[in-house]
């Protein structure tokens, strides 16, 4: 019963007010791979090129994710990014973009992994996601991530694409372009009409809304000391949602309302472990037994 | 046991996106006042000038606000603010600020005034409100609000008038220009060493954070469906918080956390209703049981 995780694997430099990395692991499926591990078994499809470190693999495989589905481009260089932070870091700027072997990227899934029941499509083209969709054949639960190139220039692809999922996660400002409403409720309601019945705005360092049917769920971001660096804060968000499910054998249909609480609730938990530290830096020593304490945290500091 | 509530009444001129309306009721005292007085009695301090309408006076003592220390100044003029707000309201732009007779405030307690024991001092200047508190004489609870102007020019003499507040509110932007820390966490722990042992930071739509010694409890902001006019808002929150501890009995000797999170909550209930109609209107028509049944909603949809 393992979780496939469809997305980038990229090398990143990032620059935050606490410092600078030229060069570190990095990409949505990495940080949603190594989040939801904590979780539930995972198996990755990405692509990478030929200087793809080993060490970053024996990362990934000392968490047992499956790497069957990643590809080796001989020749080819992985997925590069590099950003610099804004001094509040709620804004950043792309420096450098290079795709290379991402460019070409066409998920095929290993057989070992079609008949898995969880998918978490991370931010590709909307159709790849539909593709990889596709190919699978007993899904209990599935859906993904997308992002405002996708909702701007792609709208009819991803409205197809949506429509098949039973949830979405999207940031706030996302949201609102899909639907054209700036209202929160407005906004979901109109976006769970696409087809997601299930549907988690991320607000970053506020939170998170949770619509499910025509429940809603508002969870707070948790207050760190200190945010060293966001990259991946959103990603790994979403590898403790649906890894937490997944681990719980929730299937869409049957999904209840308090299950997905909590899901939230790990994703804010796994998106506040994340920041602490350089990129997946703070996954190489984080255990479970850290996570499930600060979920009691969560509680102690939102109830009443 | 009544509350006193010291801060400007006013008219406003208001655009939203929703309309506009050229002279309304409006001033932190009122705001403060009306939300409030759903909780506890309330006694009035504040100015205005003889074109103060016998109907506005009439709303406010219908809600058994005392009203004995309103100052009214014959031939003078009562404060006029008029602003407009950004498309998606979080922001507003000030078209007129006319003080009139605000401009030589100085309040002067009724004798029936001084033996209250809950004193809320809203946004006036700081030298003025540490006179307010020096009048009483039997407080079990006082704090007060500020604004980032004196926060800037007048850092000394708002330092000495907190040292003596058990509470503050403050939005979130004057925490840090306070603080110097942007970092909620690290901006609350450095307000609290200036005095006030509980602290609430509001967030605007996304809630208010409550610090009280070493204990934080996150409050998220209730999604309207609509918001028609954010101005009182953060008045409302306040009327609601001061106002429910009031009603409760609660001292800042013995203020528990509980008590004090269904406080934050409760100044979020009232700052909700204020933005569903333009200016005090909702506060015209809406009932204790309707403040009760959001409370609870409030819970239902932040429980996990």
């Amino acid at each position: 019963m393992s979780l496939v995780v469809v997305g980038s694997v990229a090398y990143d430099g990032v620059e935050t007010p606490h410092g600078k990395v030229d060069r570190m692991l990095g990409g949505a499926a990495t940080y949603i791979a190594l989040a939801a591990a904590y979780f539930t078994p995972v198996k990755l499809v990405a692509v990478v090129g030929d200087d793809f470190a080993p060490e970053d693999g024996a990362l990934l495989a000392s968490r047992d994710i499956d790497l069957a589905g990643l590809e080796r481009v001989a020749g080819g260089k992985t997925f590069f990014w590099a950003g610099v932070y804004s001094a509040d870091m709620n804004d950043r700027t792309t420096l450098r973009t290079d795709l290379n072997v991402f460019a070409d990227f066409d998920p095929k899934l290993p057989e070992s992994y079609r008949g898995e029941p969880y998918l978490l499509l991370g931010n590709i083209q909307p159709a790849l996601q539909r593709g990889v969709l596709s190919q699978m054949n007993q899904l209990k639960l599935a859906g993904g991530d997308t992002m405002n190139y996708w909702i701007q220039d792609f709208r009819q692809e991803l409205l197809a694409t949506i429509a098949q999922w039973d949830f979405l996660l999207i940031n706030d400002s996302e949201a609102q372009m899909l639907s054209g409403w700036r209202n929160l409720r407005r906004a979901a309601a109109a976006i769970q009409a696409m087809g997601p019945r299930t549907l988690v705005i991320k607000r970053g360092e506020y939170g998170a809304v949770l619509f499910h049917g025509d429940d809603h769920f508002i969870a707070p971001g948790y207050l760190l000391e200190e945010v060293f660096d966001p990259t991946g804060a959103g990603d790994s968000f979403a590898g403790g949602f649906i890894g937490y499910l997944a681990g719980q054998g929730v299937a869409a249909k049957d999904a209840d309302v308090a299950t997905l609480r909590r899901a939230v609730i790990y994703g804010s938990v796994m998106g506040s472990f994340c920041c602490e530290k350089f990129g997946v830096d703070r996954f190489r020593s984080l255990t479970r037994e850290e996570i499930d304490a600060r979920f009691r945290e969560f509680q102690s500091c939102t109830q009443f």
